[in-house]
């Protein structure tokens, strides 16, 4: 057996920096976080523009297991800020790193996570400059929970927000949905499928980047975690004081997802999502935004799946395959505890 | 008994949607936070320099007990992030929070803690500007841990850090050791005193603001939390090549810390404060920065304790009541889990 996590290690004193130095400097390593002072202090990039603004985002992540196929809770860690970054039209800098371990953790299962939080970060351009590890008894924290906040900066004039939708807008989706929740909950539950259901965790600020380049006018960026694809529209209705209207057979859902949903009772359109971005595009835009997403890896499954009405404000509906139309409500209750 | 915390307060569904509205957003209260949108969008400061540069900082906090004499989880990760953020020299702007509530919490409990959250970050003059809220089961926490990161900007020319501090340098500290730890420890244990410990916990950014106004050429600042005075001047003497020699009948603790240690076996040098910094200045300005600290109402107890010597490297060492000296190493072990 290797060797485990001790309160020790959360003490501030020696075990503190010696774990700091060989499971995080190690594998993180930059001039900032060298530095080892209580704040990190940044360099703003070269050609901070006059009218640049930050971008400032923080999300905890409490993933159970924390190990999943398609990721772990340190890839999503970083993904899910990047990602928040990116859907405010900002290119994502920095970011901290919070760890609240339990006790008893292997500490090679530490080192997995934060291989993977390296190469999250690397493919994401963002560099881990501070950091916190505290550690928690066992029984107190289901291995390690994690934090991270970014920093990014987005450029003068740039006016991405979920209150921009207008209406006649196109709705577009970057791809399959529910592929993270459908992942995650097959690992916990020890569901095998005949195609493995496997997270769609990706770093999004390269598709979004290549996306604003084709289509600068884009109103509305947001990335559909928790809640789903319905909640997210449900609050960009509610922000722009718009209505939403789709078209369920234009909602990419992969087969495997439709399957193992069907089986157990869920909802594609409410489960979550972690490498997936919602775009609000000006109609003359929408075409450019499809083939700019279509073109990135990460894009190829998107689709343009509604439009942006007038009204009724705030309502979210859905153009059955059937013809019919019922109203996508806010997720109510809670569906699928821990998913992130 | 009034309304508890629910999974479904996680779901990042309409019940989140409503939690964030009642309990933290109406406290919290300011145009970024109202935007509501994945990530906060920021001005810079009007008159941002030239060569000005980015602080950035996180710390997670597990404190047991939530409540305690002086303070309260929420206060506690505010100043904590604030102080780290102040001790590099930056004026502290902005605040991320990231919430990890377990299930079942007074709602009545949450909403005492954000509103030390809103009193703490108004006295900095921060804002919290984003935010994140999830909740795992009964059990997986204790009542709530939280994260709290922040930016800040660093002007041209400043240049604090752990790595400063030179030979012949004056050490002080802004005033009595203990008091965070000893008030966390007694409310945990139950244990009364004829003179009640309160911890000390308090944002610092004004002191250190008043500081640098009359010794702008000090070199190092830190506030001495988990692992105390010692551990903080071992990591000051390690990063910056030098020793550093403490007077022991000059370090400040209050007889009520001191009556409380010497019961419990703890030293005060290595107990957590909160509200607390450690000075490193050139001697000529030494004076200036004692006069500077106690003008302040959180420095009124301040001293010098100690200097800057040329070696041993990496050594702290304590010339002791008696005239002796020994050294004081980093604390190894745990003396006192969960105190911040």
């Amino acid at each position: 057996m290797g060797e485990l996590i001790l309160l020790a290690h959360g003490s501030g004193g020696g075990q503190t920096h010696r774990l700091i130095e060989q499971v995080f400097r190690r594998r993180l390593d930059n001039q900032f976080l060298r530095q080892g002072d209580d704040a990190a202090v940044l360099p703003f990039p070269a050609k901070l523009e006059e009218g640049a603004r930050l971008a400032f985002t923080t999300d905890s992540f409490v993933v159970t297991p924390l190990f999943f196929r398609g990721g772990n809770i340190g890839k999503l860690a970083v993904c899910g800020t990047v990602n928040d970054l990116a859907v405010q039209g900002a290119e994502p800098l920095y970011l901290s790193l919070g760890m609240i371990i339990e006790e008893g953790l292997p500490v090679a299962d530490l080192e997995r996570i934060v291989e993977a939080i390296a190469a999250a970060a690397a493919e994401a351009g963002v560099q881990v400059v501070t950091g916190d590890t505290k550690v928690v008894e066992r029984g107190k924290a289901d291995g390690v929970y994690i934090n991270t906040s970014g920093v990014g900066i987005v450029p003068p004039g740039r006016r991405i927000g979920g209150a921009e939708a207008r209406p006649g807008d196109t709705v577009l989706v970057s791809g399959g949905l529910g592929e993270h929740a459908l992942a995650v909950l097959s690992e916990r539950a020890g569901l095998s499928w005949e195609t493995p259901l496997a997270s769609d965790c990706a770093p999004l600020n390269g598709l979004v980047k290549q996306l604003l380049a084709s289509a600068p006018g884009v109103r509305v960026l947001r990335d559909p975690t928790r809640g789903g694809l319905a909640t997210t529209l449900n609050e960009i209705a509610a922000q722009s004081k718009v209505g939403i209207r789709l078209d369920e057979a234009a909602i990419p859902v992969s087969p495997a997802v439709r399957g193992a949903c069907d089986m157990l009772g869920f909802d594609p359109l409410y489960a979550a999502n972690e490498g997936k971005v919602v775009v609000v595009a000006p109609p003359e835009e929408a075409k450019a935004a499809l083939a700019a997403l279509r073109a990135h890896p990460y894009g190829r499954e998107a689709a343009v799946i509604g439009e942006v009405t007038r009204g009724p404000e705030g309502l979210v509906t859905l153009v059955t395959r059937f013809g019919g139309e019922r109203v996508l409500d806010l997720l109510e209750g809670e569906m699928l505890p821990r998913i992130c």
